[in-house]
């Protein structure tokens, strides 16, 4: 659950963070950045920020917003109804993200999960991006990505976007936001 | 025709163009953006600049820059093989953008075709796009775009690109450079 204030005052600050990219976004769209806090209360750690471009049926185009060492937790795209699951290109586009999918484990991590979800995070091989660079993600893979300590700005290119069959590690999770 | 040579002037301009835009590319990127000269021999007013981010059988981005008032020249992408032409939206990052399009011709509009060429150029409504503003052009319609004084960055988000099935209204056109 998030407080409609708490939602204002995370729109605000990732709006900054764009400006601070160099990005340019409209008036409304500003009003509308959503604000993902997962249900766990933590939006500091575990949280997201977003704003949708386009998503059609065809291709899906978003900008992610991550504060300082927020992170997008555990999750995977499944299969619906037949239709593959979704398959995203993350693009860095300022300050630093860790992206971690499954492989071998990387010994010496820059990032880590949050501190009492240790038990849902469970790919832990890591894919460092700075500015300038990409990774994609297979459809129906686990992953959960990280900021550094500036935060990052992430441009997320993608087939269409279902966000309410996304699948989670950490049951607790609640992908729509409940305002109160 | 395009020589090398200007080929790469014209891919260190794009570059800077980007980079003014706070735009970052790996230096491999910069080595390989793609320069459209269409066939016609005047880049400066008739070409694109383009940096293919990703095109998979699912979806496609890029960033396309335009020079001062060069011109991507009227186009549509056709139904291929019973899959449906590319489907496409515009986001101006930088500088600006007027995209034309079919609707009642624009009375006094911004840009116009390059000269010698105003036949090829039949759908006359014009969108204008400032930093953050979009369009979305549907699949199998005419367009055309122009960049303003300053030239323009352009984001392109898409269904998946096969930009040897465009059909231009110029038949002197040709997609795929020739690089002598």
């Amino acid at each position: 659950m998030i407080t409609r204030s708490q939602v204002r005052s995370a729109q605000e600050r990732a709006a900054q963070m764009l400006a601070q990219a160099g990005i340019t976004i409209t008036p409304e769209e500003c009003q509308n950045i959503e604000v993902a806090e997962f249900g766990l209360g933590e939006l500091e750690k575990t949280g997201l920020e977003l704003v949708v471009y386009i998503n059609t049926e065809r291709y899906c185009a978003k900008e992610l917003i991550l504060f300082s060492r927020q992170t997008c937790p555990e999750h995977r795209h499944p299969t619906v109804a037949g239709s593959p699951g979704k398959m995203e290109t993350f693009r860095c586009r300022w300050g630093q993200v860790w992206l971690y999918v499954a492989g071998d484990p990387t010994p010496v991590k820059q990032g880590c999960p949050p501190a009492g979800s240790e038990a849902f995070y469970t790919v832990l091989h890591e894919i460092r991006l700075n500015p300038g660079e990409q990774y994609t993600i297979p459809p129906d893979t686990l992953h959960w990505f990280q900021a550094g300590n500036l935060g990052a700005v992430v441009s997320e290119f993608s087939s269409p976007s279902h966000d309410e069959s996304d699948v989670f590690t950490d049951p607790r999770i609640r992908r729509i936001p409940e305002i109160i």
